[in-house]
């Protein structure tokens, strides 16, 4: 895959998603960027459920979320997902969302590193080292906007 | 505790909770059951997380909701919650919720049965059976509402 | 239409609408319902969004949902909608959540007035007298399940 | 009020917070920043709810959270709030949410800016302008991280 390969999903949006401001409420982006993340994983060969099913998880650790362009209940929605860094500890994920016209309404990036469940505590583990493969497909398609 | 014993809890009402028809979203009512049915749950002094660290759960059977007032966003809100039936394998809990001025807006039943966590799945256990004691609790304060 | 149309519509489900049970919240299925009507409402020719810009809305009156098998996230799942009732006042759907096997997980209908926003307030209108095609359209495909 | 007041706020953290992970969703958390910035507000004598019938509003513009130790059901959490800069254009406020036991769980901040509903449309005004006493306000209390 070439360097900044951008996943794309359309998400559904949903009434249930929508404020008393009239248009959809800014929490409701945090778990679109989810389906983002899921789009890309898939898209690379992995599979995040199944990932969870062997005691590994990849919580978020940081949200940097930045709102332009508010969307409304009937409005498309895209969510386009690229890998911004990759550093064996900490993958930081960067995302736009679009609307039907094209036009970015939210921005950021998301920070995730890698635990693993023990006794049902989670204990950090090296992304790199866990999933080697997984982690040499990212440094292939990895942005790194610095 | 008295027959017909009705527990109360104020919901912290939330500005996510809204939509866009600039009111309460309907689907947000049913997650303050659940505040209500711990309030319940402690106040006849079980616990409903140590519960479930022991392996059991009360998952909802059934919901049945009528919505007669809309609540806005600033209003106060108090979850009423009480036993309507209990048989020994399923609990039937009637609630209602009121505002500020004591109207109800909304009232309803949710219908419960225990399950027990066994390799990853659930099986149904007899709530009569796994908790005598709770279970004649719930005797005590029943309405049966028929 | 025939008689009996039901509207399908699969579901995105996300890793936000699980809960610590490790499955599919239960309230999380209340926003699907929505998804199913509006499917429901395009497959006759008309349109949600339109209709609230033009001053109309169709709140929940009752919801009544029952629960009969879990999903997990990473299943597949399907709303299927279809007219249960229409009386000229109120309009009852009908509807099932079935998952990638074809198994129904939940079942149930949602019962919906129309309002008019006047000056703020929602006053009730009837269906019949306000939409009278819509409603025509309706009476050609419900169930009428008594 | 002092320079760096910080408003407290008890949160009521619901089974619907929760995710599969078995712990509070990462996303639920947005939420619950807003119960903490209406306890800031109420507390320097102001009212959001107010504010947004007047038709005014302070949509959030960026969020940046960063989590550090995870929440579970049936933990106690509260909502720190403060103003960390006050540009007249723009508002950041800075958060911690805290467990029982005090620790910081999560941290960051938000920024807003402030619009008018004209038309249907939300246009960007100056907070230093519309609102002058309530932006001398937080003058007094700001902290000015830098």
């Amino acid at each position: 895959m070439e360097k900044g390969y951008v996943a794309e999903k359309e998400i559904q949006v949903m009434y249930a998603d929508t404020d008393m401001m009239g248009v959809i409420y800014h929490g409701s982006y945090i778990k679109w960027l989810e389906v983002g993340r899921m789009q890309l994983i898939a898209d690379v060969g992995y599979d995040y459920v199944a990932m969870e099913r062997s005691g590994y998880y990849a919580p978020v650790y940081n949200v940097n979320i930045t709102y332009k362009k508010s969307l409304k209940y009937g409005d498309r929605a895209f969510v386009r997902t690229w890998v911004a860094k990759n550093t064996g500890m900490r993958t930081d994920y960067g995302f736009e969302i679009v609307n039907g016209d094209g036009e970015v309404c939210t921005f950021g990036t998301t920070t995730h590193i890698v635990v693993k469940k023990v006794n049902g505590e989670f204990k950090p583990v090296a992304f790199k080292k866990v999933f080697p493969e997984w982690f040499g497909k990212y440094e292939e398609i990895k942005v790194d906007e610095g």
